[in-house]
């Protein structure tokens, strides 16, 4: 094997198209020049298309964490109702994050690859007319679960809460519409579907989201909305941002709108259905049913013979490839394939065909070609031959 | 002019030397794989040789005020007594996050363009021994001063209190010897004298200092050293980190160990020299006079007839060269020429030759070439010819 030949696929980092890379090797120059702020301006403008937004969205130099730190430290006041709608890992993180920062936090738990269900959300929201906050994941990156963000931005909108939205892994892959479904708060990151390395977050606030910030008492620095607003105007981050990242989002936003928004998303539904037909080809069992299947990341059950995370090294040894392995209770027992930010068929294709020879080192017997042919039938939308 | 021709002479973000940039541009890999951990593992090694400690260093996805952040909501909880040294923008900025996390602040301001005077540190700490951590800039970018931080470890030894150092624009430029001085928190950026673009920042932590953070109350996530020390044993960053930023970084710190610290060290030293002889030799007045000077970065008043940032706008359009203005209260009236990280001789004498000539353009007749012959005077090491 090639040592330097590698398939990167889980979710996220994700690889990093030629183009982006060569945008983040030009000569840097001052955060605070007027270069730099035409910059901004320019890249703000067309993430303000990929958010479907008109409300401004912040650049921030942190992980996605950062920017789910940043939603609650600027909303949530301690002693604030909170009603955060969790079903694995990063809907816990956002929940843990709001206890943290003094929230009083209703924590729903949907479990572990299980979606949101919104009668519950009316339930307490109805009961709790004083949750200010409801956070939810769009993209549950831990089981890839999607949820219904469009219905539950409806229903929050109602009342006075404001929906805080987790869109880290999802956004720029599956489709959010910000303004249209009353997103008050998105928050995303750059080393998923915006093919960027790890480094930037991204987060968009609506006026009512902003009626709450004006009165919160968290103390916040680094992560303040309220000195990133003071900024907007002369196109300036409140700290130094990262000067080569925004030169390789600018890039990367470029590839984006120049696909067209909703051509990638129909590439990634496209490649999830190839994905999830594939694995089902091979007998193996899908984590999530398609009714609420990510269309960034599936996540697929080792088969009871096989340790995911032994099979995910051989993977890696005799393919080059890597799946991402299950986290915290699902460690072991899950594996998930990402197919988001800068991958077509081709991905899909060495995901299923390395996986069908890795089954096989690892005592399960998987029927060779199985898993790609029914890739293949999807993508060439035909009969079976 | 050729467009493309630019000269970056500010205090950072600082040019990136192509063989960084070229390290930055590998493929991305997973932030939790065992070839990243490698990686971490060996990066963090040449950086403790950078901090001089055999303290761990944390590498952080942020600019260095997330790192004073860190420093601030790790050590100090509501109602601790915190003494803040400042002479200037980040002095202010250090102590103005400890007072916004609850700290009993005193605030010790020597006033823009000075240094710290030791008496009075010890006169508070013996008047206030309850004082839990004491803050300082070990580099002042504001203002060109660069504190005495060895003789300011000696005296802080002695009492209860840590030693918190923003070392962000210094560190790696100007020697800190963060175990012999005791130092207990030494925090720093990518940007400066890392020769990184903006996006990490480094933070090392004493025993003395973990005893502290390990009774601190103040609620703390992204930035929390607790969180990020479990994840030690394994290589592990507690969030995403920037993949591409630590690779950069790593090929960094090479050069710098390559050079030898040390050299490094006098290289910087024998730049500032020339730089202040340089601007000396144009009639122009220093900030600060040579006992406090910074190696990194030099300040320059401008001459009564010149706007500061006219002349830099005249620099910048005539010339490609980038200085920095004054900030705050100095704004207009001051202007900084760095000499940090990526930088040697020549970069000097790009400094003072089109400064000599913007100068003329401003209204203020400087002779041509009277800074630059200084600035080789002290190159060469010689006599006037």
């Amino acid at each position: 094997m090639m040592k330097d030949k590698k398939y990167l696929l889980i979710p996220g980092p994700t690889p990093v198209p030629p183009r982006v890379v060569e945008a983040m090797s030009r000569p840097i120059i001052g955060h605070r020049s007027a270069e730099f702020q035409g910059v901004m301006e320019r890249v703000t403008g067309k993430l303000k298309k990929i958010f479907q937004t008109e409300n401004h969205v912040f650049v921030m130099g942190s992980s996605g964490t950062g920017a789910l730190e940043t939603a609650v430290v600027n909303l949530v006041s301690p002693g604030d109702k909170v009603l955060a709608l969790s079903g694995g890992k990063f809907g816990e993180r956002f929940a843990e994050l709001a206890k943290l920062y003094g929230g009083e936090v209703i924590f729903e738990d949907f479990g572990w690859g299980y979606d949101i269900d919104l009668n519950v959300v009316k339930k307490q929201l109805d009961a709790n007319p004083d949750i200010k906050v409801v956070l939810a994941t769009q993209n549950e990156t831990s089981t890839g679960v999607q949820n219904d963000i469009k219905a539950l931005g409806k229903l929050v909108a109602q009342y006075d809460a404001v929906l805080a939205v987790d869109a880290v892994s999802g956004l720029g892959a599956i489709d959010l519409k910000t303004d249209e479904w009353n997103v008050d708060v998105v928050c995303s990151g750059s080393q998923k579907a915006f093919m960027l390395p790890p480094g930037l977050a991204f987060i968009s606030v609506s006026d009512k989201a902003w009626a709450k910030i004006e009165k919160n008492t968290t103390p916040n620095y680094y992560f303040s909305l309220l000195k990133a607003r003071k900024n907007i105007a002369k196109w300036n981050t409140t700290y130094t941002t990262p000067v080569s990242m925004v030169y390789g989002l600018d890039a990367a936003l470029d590839m984006i709108l120049e696909e067209g928004l909703d051509n990638v998303f129909a590439r990634h539904a496209l490649l999830a259905k190839a994905t999830r037909a594939g694995i089902q080809g091979l007998g193996l069992e899908l984590l999530v049913p398609d009714e609420y299947a990510s269309l960034a990341v599936t996540a697929v059950q080792a088969p009871m013979v096989v340790d995911a995370d032994t099979l995910r090294k051989v993977l890696l040894k005799e393919y080059g490839v890597t799946f991402a392995g299950g986290q915290d209770m699902m460690k072991g027992k899950i594996f998930r394939i990402a197919h988001m930010g800068y991958a077509d068929k081709m991905d899909v294709i060495i995901a299923l065909a390395s996986l069908e020879m890795a089954l096989g080192k690892c005592g399960y017997k998987a029927e060779l070609g199985a898993g790609v042919r029914e890739a293949q039938m999807v993508f060439v939308g035909g009969e079976h031959a």
